[in-house]
């Protein structure tokens, strides 16, 4: 699989940002471990969106490290890939946009309130600054 | 999607090691950024494998940090995951046995020589030391 340092999503490749693919998310932790994690993403035309959880893994390491990379592969070809890599930017969510439209993306359904009482929803919006495809 | 933290992979996530799944790797480069790469597996019932190539981001990252969090989503039901991480070793693999064996399990064909000539092929070869789990 031959790949190739770009600066912006290619056309040959833009049609994987609109796809039901899971995009598995690397971030380095405050102890300077990696930690995958595997996650529904939306594009806004300009950014690779994630809705995530306080709670979680990912958004306690972009709090202290913003640095995200990020790779794609083609539900319906495997061996295309999209790999990109940025600095992510985080945001409260307390109504649910994000996580509402990847329900209705992901799960063609429309809802309201995803989210328990209590659980504290968080947007990270990847400025993208690298990428690499395959395929 | 609740998740648990574990020290070994469970009996009920096991079929994710023998499916062809896509692992993701997460590693951290000698300038402290994360990358992610999208790579075919091998379970030998105690590491995960992979292979790759000197050239490769993920070989020159492990080679200065061996620490390797991976995520599998299951192939067959994107709600099942498997996460892990742990240290990479890493070995020469010139006659390219373990490439020869995922292609086998990925693509059934048997391949002799899957490698162009002066491809320098590499084993990654997981110890894992934390599990987590959801679906």
């Amino acid at each position: 699989m031959k790949t190739e340092e770009i600066i912006a999503i290619p056309e040959t490749h833009r049609d994987l940002l609109d796809k039901r693919g899971i995009a598995h998310l690397a971030t380095v932790g405050p102890d300077g471990l990696p930690h995958s994690s595997a996650m529904w993403y939306q594009w806004d035309g300009e950014h690779l969106l994630f809705s995530t959880l306080k709670s979680r893994q990912e958004y306690q390491n972009l709090r202290t490290n913003p640095c995200l990379a990020v790779s794609i592969v083609d539900p319906d070809s495997p061996y295309r890939l999209l790999q990109v890599g940025g600095i992510a930017v985080l945001a409260e969510e307390p109504h649910g946009e994000l996580i509402g439209a990847l329900v209705r993306k992901y799960v063609g359904l429309g809802v309201s309130h995803w989210d328990e009482p209590g659980v504290e929803r968080v947007t990270l919006r990847l400025k993208v600054l690298r990428v690499t495809c395959a395929g």
